[in-house]
């Protein structure tokens, strides 16, 4: 069963000791053809000589406290910045740890201090000298010295992570009792990293029923902070707070040949999150990181495949530096990626990256009690998880999928198996239909910002697919894209700087987010350069679809810098003097032939009004939603907001073609409902039509020569059609 | 009549050759002891003798279009930016005169434009050469050679005002046939000064029935101006822009020591607005204003004084330049300034004058017929402006009060006439009663801002008194001030740099806007000594109220500056990784407890979250509306916006006296009811209780001993008692 046959292949499943009767069982039903363990589950002795793939999850960093607590000089690291204290005057005591989880983190003084901290007056600016101030020990307190009155001061320091965060994290949340703290150990520092690679032959060479050894993951955790009521305290998962130590920084300074300032990780406490504007040292040390970590994580598969087993990397946890749409993460040389899929996003998150032999998204919910209780509605998860994930599949399917959890639980719900088997099943038959082809796109679309390619997928993710009341208006925009016929690029100011033709196969620019974020793009907008060559785009036809601040950043007259192709302003004091009379709405515009009453711009935008040249389509209480404008033989469009919905998808589509001048390319592979998708494979001539909600529904299905026809649709259903 | 008695006094009308019998009788009714003409109506020759003060009129820059045509150099001028002009490339021909009325402003290429004009590329923020461009006259169109292919280009210009922009304004709103339209010509230039001096003279001297000349104003237009569809394109009242010709700006020069640039005054097209944290050099050009103006003005009224006559200054048109709170103003002289009344905040612009002898508030309706019409409703509008300026007159009195318009009109509405009696009874009875004593202050406030003391009570202000949606949120705060039981005081950050002790009699300081404004700061928060004074002054036991986005500037790790004060900070999206928990509602909080759930925070703020210290008594959605932190031995309020309205004017009654620890001065002079306010005179021995309602209204009124008593109040009513 290991190769994919019609009825069976491309899922994995987890097991455990107490499940082996119904693992078989699920291999059959599910056409599993893969098994799996998981953090507090064991691989079942009476399952190894199973006709499956064995994978076996590997933690490269934990796992071994005989080993980090003989070297605590190579635990890992952690910079963190206390909080802001305001001195009165004369000494101020800054005790590093308060807020923070004792059992998580231990401060670093064994390092040299003076070169590794900063104490900084974030009132002035300016990092104090280290003699005027110094470190007590007992009670982990920096003393500073001579402060100046009514300033408040912040000390950045390195900390150990004494708790691996996501060991602490699943011991709080399941209430593990007496386990040991699983200590984190850093594979980068010469001791470990030589011990690390005879660890991982020795584990290989003790496990040979395991095919697939599953990183999880390589060397650096994501920033995941808890306080001391153990409640995360701060999280990124783009985080690189957490792959720093003496070591590394000492290199990193070598290689970028400029001093290094705490200040560069910590960044005002903001610690570089994926909204600031990156620095150019920012942006140096993930490179640095980077090239690194590939290097380190080569060896690793290098020995996993010595021994002819698969090296596949869990996208998650550890998995800062290893970047998987960059260029060095192909060199690793990696067999697989598999990750956990929230959304649409994610899917992609993990299905676009390139250099692997195979990528496996980790459907929800997992098999844990907080869903799989009495009275829980699995099922109802399941399907959620799945048509969400459906829509970015189809666009560019990962090429498994998988569970995980405690089978047992599952077992529980028959109700929930039987939709699982249909979940394979239909997974199968759409991945053999598609069987590697390019769906049809209708236009190109490129996603502009500061980080580019780099962040594909994830723009505006702060924890893993996690609901955010401030940026879901935006992270809409993305999750709509991932499932939309469109081919979509990420890319940056410093893709636009360096190469003048990359905007020459685009259709249209999308730049979506709050002013002065890396997402709009924020001081990137006073470079002639970028702003010129964008309009040019738009100026010789090309669209651009601005939502919520596009190009905001308040600078020569302007905030919104891209206000002359959109035709919209923000209103911020400056203009008031300014008389606004264009607020007639055009509710008929082509943009919104399909959007009801009931489309929402989310958070929306207070103070944005239109200039005389622009077309408002929508205006709630004088605050402008959506309005068009032309710019020379480009369009621009600009949204308020576009929480993902089914409707506001459909208003995206058609701002894309709007804005590209391509209205006469609406009805080629499309659905007048927009509960309602079509996806089209030219290639293989086939053509399957979606129903993404959980009600049956009624539609005209248009063909890519225009012609169509009526359909009904059950619930969730997905038809496949050839094309004549 | 002229002397103020029991019945009579303190009042001024309108009158019109056709209206003398009705003139009688309401001077007899209403207690007028004074008679005015308005710009549209004549003085009646029957009046000449009247037992009356008689006012006229007197246009310094205007009604003299003979003088004007034979001295076309010495018209007025203003500085404009025309818009944003993209270039595709090569040449770029910009139209000087887009989108302004023609017949408000004429191109002046008469002076030196390679001087005077100013090309700006906005995209690279720099001006050109003025070898880069040339003028062509018959098409008033800038001509920009080379350009740099899709960089934006503004060309800022010096236009002739050839139609006062006040005598358009009401001839195309009463649509006046076959009118001349009026030049302004500027007094400040040297033939026209000598001129106007012996035409003022001409006037005194012509009309020696006049006992006050009424200047309407003096020599700068605030800024106004129309489009080509005549509808007002641009307003600042307190606008500079039309102050400006080479004449003047050389001098300015001399003075300043430094090279001009249009773009102080362009600012980006910006027109340092009020909401413009001021540069110094336009901060600079205003100082030279004040100082010109005053001077020049001196001189008109020691002519007035000459001729025995009263010079009387109208707070309004041609009033720029004149700073009524500034040291200057009170070297010129005048004998009183009259203003509109447009609510409590205007009142005090007007009763807050120092160095005049009296002040006059011209009141609501005007008697024209967009309110006297058949079916119109004038007696609601007069009531309306009554009752809201009372509260401030009850502060600080003008010292008369008076109206504007066609007399005939009003004879027409007997209620309203009526009406207006009472009105002027009840004034003259409350100016007796208050007889030039203080009111009890429960404590003195300081709004801070950029301008401090220049914009007092007109902080916010674009057309006076006009509601804008994007600023009633704190517009409303001033308004409230302006009647309530608070000594305040406008400070800029200017004043506190200068001055160290400026703010030990302060009780509360507010700071009140949108982030990066004048009105909260921006940049001045980066000065060390202004924060850690202002720190200092709260960390002492001083209050901090902040509305809006109090000290909003990205700066050092925070958006709000005085976060630690005030305990909250708004989330950008730099601190979205950071968990947020504090949001339960402490409802039972002293700022409180007089709200009810209809209490609205106006526009509001989104994204503002509490730090773990604060207290928040009012989110909606997780957006923090109000909060309270202590501070050392002070305390912070935070308040997302306060429209005016009676319950927010207790709202911040009760922030102010909790901020500065004054519970328990509460329950002096104060009404249980906050539609009721009590202002006690204690040098005078004399109270008040208002009901500020249409409606009769019971509450309980304390006395400054704190004994109380239960009262009943009729619609609008006024109670005056002795302090016993």
């Amino acid at each position: 069963m290991k190769s994919d046959t019609t009825m069976g292949g491309r899922v994995t499943i987890p097991t455990d000791v107490d499940v082996v009767p119904e693992t078989l069982e699920l291999i059959r039903r599910w056409g599993a053809d893969a098994v799996r363990d998981c953090d507090g589950t064991d691989y079942p002795a009476g399952l190894r000589d199973l006709d499956a793939k064995v994978y076996s999850t590997y933690y490269t960093t934990r796992k071994d406290n005989e080993w980090a607590l003989a070297n605590p000089d190579e635990v890992q690291q952690c910079y963190i910045m206390t909080g802001f204290r305001t001195s009165p005057g004369g000494e101020l005591r800054v005790e590093l740890m308060q807020g923070i989880a004792q059992e998580l983190l231990r401060v670093n003084s064994q390092d040299d201090i003076t070169r590794w901290w900063e104490v900084v007056d974030r009132t002035s600016g300016l990092p104090l000298p280290a003699s005027d101030w110094s470190y007590e020990e007992e009670t982990e307190t920096v003393i500073i010295r001579n402060t100046r009155a009514f300033h408040e001061y912040t000390v950045s320091f390195l900390a150990y992570i004494i708790w691996d965060p996501v060991h602490m994290y699943n011991a709080v949340v399941n209430e593990w009792k007496d386990v040991d703290h699983q200590i984190t150990f850093d594979v980068r520092q010469p001791k470990t990293r030589a011990y690390s690679m005879k660890r991982l032959r020795n584990f290989i060479e003790n496990n040979p029923h395991v095919d697939v050894i599953r990183y999880t993951t390589f060397f650096h955790q994501f920033t995941l902070i808890f306080d001391d009521l153990r409640r995360e305290k701060y999280v990124d998962w783009y985080g690189y707070s957490a792959s720093v130590s003496p070591y590394i920084l000492e290199k990193f300074e070598q290689e970028a040949g400029y001093p290094f300032r705490p200040e560069f990780i910590i960044d005002q406490g903001y610690y570089n999150n994926q909204y600031r504007v990156p620095s150019r040292e920012f942006l140096d040390f993930v490179d640095f990181q980077r090239r690194e970590v590939a290097e380190l994580a080569k060896e690793m598969v290098d020995i996993t495949r010595e021994y002819g087993k698969e090296a596949m990397m869990f996208l998650g946890d550890h998995w800062i530096g290893t970047e998987p749409f960059m260029d060095e993460f192909q060199k690793i040389g990696l067999d697989a990626v598999v990750g956990s899929v929230g959304n649409g996003s994610t899917l992609r998150l993990i299905s676009d990256i390139k250099g692997v032999k195979y990528t496996e998204g980790r459907f929800l919910p997992y098999f844990f009690p907080d869903t799989f209780y009495d009275g829980g509605d699995p099922v109802s998860e399941a399907k959620n998880n799945w048509v969400t994930a459906r829509r970015a599949i189809l666009r560019n399917p990962v090429d498994r999928i998988g569970y995980g959890g405690y089978l047992k639980l599952a077992c529980q719900f028959p109700d929930f198996v039987d939709y699982v088997e249909n979940v394979c099943n239909e997974f199968r038959l759409l991945y053999r239909n598609i069987d590697g082809a390019q769906p049809y796109c209708a236009k190109k679309v490129a996603i502009l910002n500061c980080w580019g390619h780099m962040r594909a997928w994830g723009c505006h993710m702060v924890h893993h697919a996690l609901y955010q009341k401030p940026n879901y208006s935006y992270a809409g925009v993305i999750e709509s894209l991932s499932g939309a016929p469109f081919d979509v690029v990420f890319l940056s100011f410093d893709d636009i700087r360096k190469n003048e033709r990359i905007l020459d196969d685009v259709d249209v620019i999308i730049n979506c987010g709050d002013a002065d974020t890396a997402h709009t793009g924020g001081v990137e907008w006073e470079d002639p350069l970028v702003t010129s060559r964008i309009k040019r785009f738009v100026y010789e036809g090309g669209g651009f679809i601005g939502i919520g601040e596009p190009g905001g950043h308040q600078y020569q007259g302007r905030f919104l810098q891209v206000s002359a192709i959109l035709g919209v302003e923000k209103e911020t004091g400056f203009t008031l003097g300014y008389d606004k009379y264009n607020w007639d709405q055009d509710k008929a515009h082509f943009i919104m032939a399909d959007s009801s009453d009931l489309s929402s711009f989310g958070e929306g935008k207070k103070g944005m009004y239109a200039l005389p040249e622009a077309t408002v389509l929508v205006q709630e209480d004088r605050d402008v939603q959506l309005a068009v404008n032309s710019y020379g033989q480009g369009r621009g469009v600009y949204v308020s907001g576009l929480p993902y919905s089914f409707e506001n998808t459909r208003l995206l589509h058609r701002s894309i073609l709007w804005s590209s001048g391509g209205e006469d390319d609406l009805l080629a592979w499309f659905s007048s409902n927009y509960n309602v998708e079509v996806h089209a494979f030219p290639e293989k001539g086939k053509y399957c039509v979606v129903n993404n909600t959980y009600e049956p529904q009624k539609t005209r299905v248009y063909r890519g020569d225009g012609t169509s026809f009526e359909l009904n649709l059950d619930a969730n259903a997905i038809l496949w059609y050839e094309i004549d």
